[in-house]
């Protein structure tokens, strides 16, 4: 049996029942630090990390492991509070929770997407904001089917976004700078340089992950270049954009924007994002569905098949690391 | 050539330099009234005719036209302003609008679903008015992947709306009157009856024809029936579903509605549908896209084929009249 710390209680008994026939679990009940950790750690086989604001899994942590082989981390992403590069470079597997994020996030692209070519939110926030009938309070409205659409960044989200609108449109592209052309070609999209995504699709998704390379990656620039009543949508990180550039975008040409995150969270409750009807906003929450749960299932499979002996199908590379979101 | 008779403007010249081909057009420019086709319409062959509240091809108008072989509707239905019945047993053909009202009508049906399973409107709506950060306010939400999810009526729209859904479960099933086990089989769905759609399945879409017949079709009995947190979707029209019963369930259970159409229009300012967090409205609003535009070229279709001695794909039968909207 390898010995497992867990940082948090695993939350669904399956899950558990499963991980138990190969570790020994030790569960911590409760908000844990870095400190406790690394009281705690020496002797363990395999940690599994929830999610928390500061460093839980530090180098520090690490170096007090000598036994450690695996860091599961419960949440989406592995960098907002392991020291995953290290961990790989000393020959620790670091895995995730895999697949459950993924169609979570592509469904709520999709409806921040529709929404916003169909004004659903607006109608109704017109509806129960005391506006009777804003039937013709609009221009007319458009679908999604045929649409030039490009998704920047190709990792496991912005794929699974871009096979849903398969669904919806053949005219897709993307942005990577991981992509080759002959994969682009493979996957049946068009590989597009960011300026002329900005410059020649009508919904244009960024899905990329924020590193210190991917700060303000669109600002001025790329807001100049886009189409009128384009589409422009983050379910990525606030970071990556300019916010400045593009609240000034909107007030100065018809685009749309369609934002789950931004540059700083809460959003400021005077920003003038909140006052334009060609701006949807969501309090970043496009992984909050009951079905991103099913990451305990895939932390279970990934802890079985490394006990196996086996890598698991999330386990982080020096190169995917690299451009996945830092927080 | 074949002399047409067209009480509207035809907005898209491409499709009007089709019918140009066969037809000698007549166009009525501005508002027209049932005494103004009675005064026009001898000697025409066909007649097409833009949506307006009142008759305009009567079966005073029908009889006074004894060349008239086509009457063509511009909009999604026939039966609001033309005596459709007495038209085709009088052998006359009836076309309308045919696929161009489907895509559009399903994606915003799409739309609605999805806002109403991922709370999109309702974060909107907080963000927009005063609320910094909803980010805790509701429960988790959920993704439509793999719900059951029902459409009540198979026409041309409910098979569009059930065509787009099968890109997000496979649990589908159908309520119809018109369908036989064989034929759901064929399609891979469920043949319920109403009170079982609504019994088991998490999403119910109300997509048929308002008739007679089906004057609150759904009431008290059906809500009660509705699983909690299960979501009902009316997008055919307010007068088959008892608004007076909705209300009171989505009143005493935690049901939601996802509600484009109403039995009175606009909605009564003071509806308490207004004011339930689980209510999504929209001011009847499906079929506003543009792509509904392509009408005009479903016509043009409707008309080459009629010109050619064939029987349009959109051309009604006695059967079809008698299941469509009559509003």
């Amino acid at each position: 049996m390898l010995k497992l710390l867990s940082l948090c209680k695993i939350a669904d008994a399956a899950a558990k029942a499963r991980i138990a026939k190969d570790y020994d679990i030790a569960e911590v009940d409760g908000p844990v630090k870095e400190e406790d950790v690394l009281r705690q750690i020496a002797g363990y086989d395999a940690v599994m990390v929830p999610f928390t604001a500061d460093k839980l899994v530090s180098e520090r942590v690490i170096d007090a492991a000598p036994d450690l082989k695996l860091i599961a981390s419960t949440y989406g992403g592995a960098r907002q509070n392991i020291a995953d590069v290290y961990a790989i470079k000393k020959g620790i597997t670091v895995i995730h929770s895999g697949a459950s994020r993924e169609r979570p996030m592509a469904e709520y692209t999709l409806a921040l997407i529709l929404s916003s070519l169909l004004r659903v939110h607006c109608y109704h926030h017109d509806m129960v904001s005391g506006e009777d009938w804003p039937r013709f309070k609009y221009e007319r409205t458009r679908i999604l089917r045929g649409r030039s659409l490009a998704v920047i960044g190709l990792g496991r989200i912005g794929r699974a976004i871009l096979e849903l609108c398969r669904c919806f449109t053949d005219d897709l592209a993307v942005v990577s700078r991981h992509l080759t052309a002959a994969d682009a070609a493979t996957l049946g999209v068009k590989l597009l340089t960011l300026n002329d995504a900005f410059r020649s699709c009508e919904v244009i998704v960024l899905a990329g992950g924020s590193t210190a390379d991917t700060y303000h990656m669109i600002g001025a620039e790329q807001f100049a270049l886009m189409r009128e009543q384009a589409l422009f949508v983050n379910i990525a990180r606030g970071k990556m954009v300019d916010e400045q550039a593009m609240i000034a975008a909107v007030q100065t040409k018809p685009i749309f924007l369609a934002l789950d995150v931004f540059e700083e969270e809460p959003l400021a409750a005077d920003s003038p994002l909140r006052a334009c009807d060609r701006v949807l906003l969501t309090p970043h929450r496009a992984n909050n569905s009951i079905e991103f749960e099913e990451r305990w299932g895939c932390l279970a499979e990934g802890l079985e098949c490394f006990a196996r002996g086996e890598t698991p199908e999330s386990a982080l590379t020096l190169a995917r690391a690299a451009v996945m979101s830092e927080s």
